[in-house]
């Protein structure tokens, strides 16, 4: 069910205080091979965490051995100090990893993810005792414990699999707020033991992202931190198409992609806006995602009212192809809005559940796309009111 | 103190039982002369109300007499039947002044705002009853009623006045969500006695807009019914120069500004957030209105949190020319972050009381923008998951 479900894979998690509360707070999965294939894509922020820099780095080697991450801190905004912090993150992984376990691993070969405030300096006092207890807790079934590892406001830990014949795709994510576009706050480690290269793992990783973790978007708010790596090991010596793998990564992202979506901060409904009918895909995805983010619409939702007319106000701000007085709207299947006007009676939408399904029909084509989303609640004030202090 | 202030104006405010509330809804503002020139600014929203396609076509005739607003009902999203609702408003609107007030006004010469729920037809019934009062009511001390009378849920009436040498500009607005760039959601009329010709109050009134109106942002959220109206009498007999006219009513406009970030819903925080050293005026914009707009830092001010690490991570989602490693900000006077990374300890920063003071320094050339905003509270989400319903 995790990133230890593909063969070749070990993972553990444990607690090295950076967390006030005591629970486990670093996490290292650990590629043994044969293959060390890899892709990853990152936040589209212009402020990049030290981890984020770094991991870029790494990639660019065309390895990665092992992916240690730490909640408990961001490690963003911490200037020239936070990246010789990642640096010696890693190097002590690499130095960890050869002496205790006979690995013939560099730092260069070691990604590294953090997660929690931004701003401030990590405790590496307490964080590379945590990476040497990490190696020793290392293990064939340790991948829902670095999955607990990684959580900051997460309540539940995620994780995902996808079973092929002979081989599959496993996955750990974390991720409650901070959820947008070009990747929500999320710490994301995808492992599979089919055998690929680079370039086809970043073919089906972008492929994979675009159309899932692309397509959340909680609040609106891009991380500095936002990463999502996918690392083969080869070890079921199947080699399946570009197409196979694409799917496969596809499900697990998705899979992952929702249960980040239901367990956003605050959270009480769970919102698809499908948009219908674009002249084209990009135009789909901008009405969804203008749709997805307006507080207005998300308030309403919130409050259990169809107010499809913040919906068209939303759609009013976009530069896709419409025209207002053709514009459909249906909420939990029934079309409140026709042609930009009133139609069936908003008393008839049962928003009593915790999904919501929106429907948006353009009529300008034959282009759609699906945006995630939630509603904007009290306690997602609450959480992000006194999430620092 | 508002649009009766200036000679030539006379207005009224009446309740037409529009609102169930039974205050007042229905407003109109009536210009004297002997000059009827006027300029208009409208909502981006491409999903506009009837009454603002209306009054932009009024505006190409180059006159308005009358100003007729009512709250309780936007006459947004409301198809063909909604624009004739509007068209029959401003006839019977100057049908009342003909017969009952002997002027000289035709239908095109009647502009028209509404505020309220979109996506409902307005009950006809109650509201041209409603405007043959108001036209009844009218009166060259009336101004105060007709700002009441645009109220949705605003908390106060909103009245400015500048006082030049022989001539005056007065104004009255409503506004307290759905405020957000390319205008707030408004109403705003404007009154001058001063002379000039619509070219003249064209440029005056864009200019003052620029860089109030289109400067405040309470939840990003923009409306299909933003109107700025400004109307001239020429009853001074004084012909001020396009600059001073522009001075004059950009110090109305901002006044007015103000007291829509002042009033608006749920806000506990009145935040100016001033982008210094940018590349250029449109870079500074862009990162104002960005981090006015991110969730996560208006909650963070909620909750009396100098979280300037959400500040970074919002600027860091613009294309604005900036250096992560350059970027320093400031909170109620304290810089907090100093070349992108933590400076002077947050816990200087008082935030006890309502007014928040962000500088934001990109250090990349000599211009400044300042955006104002507030923050996001428990009590914007009740008013909103409560609106309508």
């Amino acid at each position: 069910m995790t990133v230890t479900h593909p063969k070749g894979f070990r993972a553990s998690g444990v607690a090295a205080g950076l967390k006030t509360s005591g629970n486990p707070d670093v996490a290292l999965v650990l590629n043994d091979g044969p293959d060390y294939t890899a892709a990853g894509v990152f936040t589209g922020n212009r402020v990049k965490a030290a981890p984020v820099l770094w991991s870029q780095q790494v990639l660019k080697g065309g390895v990665i051995r092992a992916v240690v991450l730490n909640s408990g801190g961001a490690n963003a905004c911490t200037g020239s100090q936070g990246f010789r912090d990642t640096h010696t993150t890693a190097e002590h992984t690499a130095q960890i990893l050869r002496t205790q376990k006979k690995l013939m691993v560099g730092p260069g070969d070691v990604a590294v993810c953090s997660t929690g405030l931004i701003g401030e300096l990590l405790p590496m006092g307490k964080l590379l005792p945590g990476v040497t207890a990490a190696v020793k807790a290392l293990a064939t079934d340790g991948g829902p414990k670095a999955a607990t590892a990684i959580m900051t406001t997460d309540t539940v830990a995620k994780n995902a699999v996808f079973q092929g014949e002979g081989w599959s795709v496993g996955g750990i994510a974390k991720g409650a707020g901070m959820l947008a576009p070009a990747l929500a706050t999320m710490l994301v480690v995808i492992t599979t033991d089919a055998s690929a290269d680079n370039e086809t793992l970043d073919k089906a990783l972008r492929a994979a992202t675009r159309v899932t973790f692309d397509r959340i978007d909680a609040d609106g708010c891009m991380s500095t931190n936002d990463t999502v790596l996918l690392l083969a090991s080869g070890a079921s010596d199947r080699q399946p198409s570009l197409e196979e793998l694409t799917a496969a990564v596809t499900e697990v992202c998705h899979d992952l992609a929702q249960q980040l979506i239901g367990d956003a901060e605050g959270a009480t409904k769970h919102i698809a806006i499908e948009v219908k009918g674009a002249a084209s895909e990009a135009d789909a995805v901008q009405v969804g995602r203008t749709v997805a983010g307006n507080n207005l619409v998300k308030t309403a939702f919130f409050g259990n009212d169809p107010n499809w007319g913040r919906i068209l106000a939303a759609v009013g701000t976009t530069d896709a192809a419409f025209e207002p007085d053709r514009i459909d709207v249906a909420i939990n299947g029934v079309w409140v809005c026709k042609n930009g006007a009133a139609a069936e009676d908003r008393k008839k939408v049962d928003l009593a559940g915790r999904n919501v399904d929106v429907t948006i029909h353009l009529h300008e084509g034959e282009m759609n796309a699906t945006i995630w989303t939630t509603d904007l609640s009290h306690a997602y004030v609450h959480e992000n009111s006194a999430y620092s202090s």
